[in-house]
């Protein structure tokens, strides 16, 4: 029992210490900050009722992990948190909440809204960490195809960012749940239907709309198919997402057609936050051998609950196909909150496989590093942590 | 550790002692009340084995907490239980029951068997309790067309019932799940197809049905705005219910179109009951300002696994959101069980959130009163508990 | 607290100490057994990265629970178990982890790749126990179309087998799920239909392929009615299974007009595995006389986290519902981490129930042998645990 205790302990301080990827994050909103954006960032409901930030889940754990990172008490109230938070200024504020998480590693996709949000390299310098590039392939064919003057010459400047965006990223993204369902056709579109699909969706105004807006399940096909053959790795969004989703077209039992379809092609695929539907995609990492996944945003989102969703995220996967993420936008809160709530999730489970099924500590803290930052590694073929 | 286990004893003290609202109960079953009704009546099924009733979480929970309420011991056995409750008689025995729950006002929905069941005044009066009245609308629309002579006169009939209810209900709910599904149009329906669906019943002979039976999407959708569009509060049946559900039809998700169209209609809603898509509701009332849930009929019939699902219920959806009930119908057993589930629930829940996260006792007992009677007196504007 | 702590100790004694009923297993590959083949055995997906089997739930649970079989301490490294695996012997070996189980009674289903495995005579005999047959409907119907010169004379030879396979089988399965999925027309399909189908079948070569495939929804629903108005158990596959699965065609509740329809045809209906829905297959078994469940298969694939899917299991089903098996299928690791993980679950929720809730600890111990053993007696009318 006393060995039991000090293993519990030695898990519980690996993990406190522990290096953190966090392989799918966006961009934090750039200063001047107003209060009502912050809170607004820290929600996943733009119309939601600002006040009830502070009454959730994720709220308790902003007071409970950012209230110390600001000098204060943890638990401190709202009130106290925000005028603090505005007293310490930006960059001050930014950075000390960013550093407390311990992320070492981001993996950003700027593809939601980025001239909202700080440069990439001003935001490293704040965290005191590194950064990568992830390609929203939704955003890249939008770019490609505003000004465009026909849909061939939107495939040509497509086929041109690809090549460009492809020599820096180290991997790409999907939004495929916001645009057209997970039900997607497991064919690989040929070249007649793409152009085909191009030429549709030109003739439908898109390049001459404010800003083009992808949601052909044809051209989507081809991106998603494009970037697995390169032998990448393709993120995509499932489960809870913001008001522009529909749930039940996010559920990644739709996708299983196109998974089995692509698991020759040398890419892998990332299922992404997965809430509420976590098992499900264990299910798919267990079936498919270049499926992966996170619980990203949940954790975060669900606070003192995230253990329960961490446990499922390991029901079914092997422990090497899951990852660490945040999925935080805008708010530096949601980055760390997302970090603490995942060691504190870890710390909890872990321990409690050590207790109670005898797991050896040693054990518990190789499955927490995987999480952690191995997977990442493997999985995206960098070394992202310096040893 | 001693302050922890201090903190742990005061938030279930506070449990233990605060006042419910019952934010929706149907009525009870009227005496004589024979052992078989009585065993029918604490199943959601009719047609189960009725000797199964004790052999269950629900069973358990009654032998647990019922027990002790007509003076027996804990989790006396079944036998001993119906022998004693008969001898008591019906009046002290339902007496007994409804007030060890702590439960102070009803919320009550009478649309389902209210022939079989006591009056509101005498159940208050065994009760010790207070009761308004929710209207369930298929059973007012059915009433109207109950002796029309044609679809525009159930429309006129429907449209004086509604202005003489609302004058006195607190509150609507809607059997939408059993009747068409969960899958709404949402588009408010125009007074033209109104009009139409109102005639194909009538011709359908619904007018001179025994009991006619609702069951157009178009009138359904038509009565639902109605209840929103007042600014009223829309109680919502999902998931878990009886033979005549088909529960894939039952998926809070199929609603979520319904819901983003009437987020800004004046009304709210609140989706009862939920399991198993506790998460998916709260995934709901996070993103709509105007959604709502509660865990209740799922909380006493899960028995002593309540935690998990109420758990569930604070995922996502904001503490403001969440609210009790028991979702009883005809055996004052359910009434307590369904209290005794959510003061135990909670008090696990709270206090280990306390316990292990570090919450602030003062926090958790807050959230407790939210979810007793705090967010049903905001939800429904009215004071329900004396101070 | 001490009689609570001497009530705890009790339940985990008395299910160590419980003979199991596998209610639902396979054979076990035959020797000699390569490590590759034994490897695959472990997952339930043929085409994953075989490195992956020990860095999973599953995976640690051999360590776990296997290891100390074979002689080593627990959790001894995945390279030194193999060794030692392989020195002990095929006969050794298998013999060791099955008696390990402390499974007295297997109901094999041999209709997964039976030429691949061992005779169930030799099985029983390395394991110390008795087995009985289950009959897999789709199995028999290939069996009988193979070389038939006619739809009708395929319907002749599939009336003889099931004639004289039913007087020795104890039950029927289907894999409905996998072949036309779990959304069945409820309507007893007619002789005609019958016929018609069967003509189609063999018209599309099935008789001289050199497996055929069934695949036809008429005759898949012809096989369960029959097995039912048998007044049989019909074991039906849902949830999580292998690539040949679409997971969304495995939902239970798909299969409830299917079991509304036959609820009083007299015989039973159990939902085998149901991962990840074990709750849905519950509230199936709570509303409907015949339908029972079991939460196989999951158990041992989820390892440490077992209880959090027992608890599930044991939600809505009436205790009396709620079945044991492993759903092994060519390890015998299977096995024994399928048993064990049920009584390191069973022990850790009923142990709860009786700390936490109260329950008596005779209570936990009779629900206890509800499931391991007694649930499957009053099921399939056998007496199968010897007094």
């Amino acid at each position: 029992m006393t060995a039991k205790r000090g293993d519990r302990e030695r898990v519980a301080e690996a993990i406190e210490r522990m290096p953190l990827v966090d392989h799918h994050v966006h961009g934090m909103l750039a200063d001047p900050l107003v209060e009502a954006e912050l809170l607004d960032a820290m929600l996943q409901a733009d119309q939601a009722d600002r006040t009830a930030v502070f009454d959730s889940q994720f709220g308790f754990a902003v007071r409970r992990w950012c209230a110390p990172a600001l000098g204060l008490e943890p638990f401190a109230d709202a009130a106290e948190y925000l005028v603090t938070r505005s007293e310490l200024g930006f960059d001050e504020a930014t950075s000390r909440i960013l550093r407390a998480s311990g992320i070492t590693t981001y993996l950003i996709d700027d593809g939601h809204a980025p001239e909202r949000l700080l440069p990439d390299e001003r935001m490293m310098r704040l965290a005191g960490a590194r950064s990568y590039p992830i390609v929203r392939l939704e955003t890249l064919a939008e770019t490609a195809m505003a000004g465009a003057s026909s849909g061939d010459e939107f495939l040509e400047r497509l086929e041109a960012a690809l090549a460009t965006r492809a020599a820096r990223a180290v991997g790409y993204k999907t939004i495929a749940a916001y645009r057209v369902g997970l039900a997607l056709d497991p064919a690989r579109p040929t070249a007649a239907e793409v152009a085909a699909a191009a030429d549709a969706w030109f003739a439908a105004g898109a390049a001459s709309a404010q800003r083009p807006r992808l949601a052909d399940a044809t051209i989507i096909r081809h991106l998603a198919w494009w970037a697995l053959e390169q032998g990448s790795v393709l993120q995509v969004h499932v489960g809870f997402g913001d008001g522009d989703l529909r749930f039940d077209r996010a559920d990644p039992f739709l996708l299983q057609p196109f998974l089995a379809a692509t698991q020759h092609t040398g890419g892998r695929v990332v299922l992404l936050h997965c809430y509420p539907f976590v098992r499900e995609a264990g299910m798919l990492a267990h079936l498919y051998p270049h499926v992966h996944l996170d619980a990203g945003l949940a954790l975060g989102q669900v606070g003192a609950n995230a253990d329960v969703v961490l446990r499922e995220s390991l029901d079914l996967a092997p422990f090497s196909k899951v990852l660490f993420s945040t999925d935080a936008w805008g708010a530096p809160e949601r980055v760390l909150v997302g970090a603490a709530a995942w060691r504190d999730a870890a710390t909890g489970v872990l321990a409690d496989y050590v207790d109670r099924h005898d797991w050896l500590a040693d054990d518990a803290i190789r499955v927490a590093e995987l999480m952690a930052w191995r997977n990442a590694e493997a999985l995206y073929g960098r070394r992202f942590v310096m040893p």
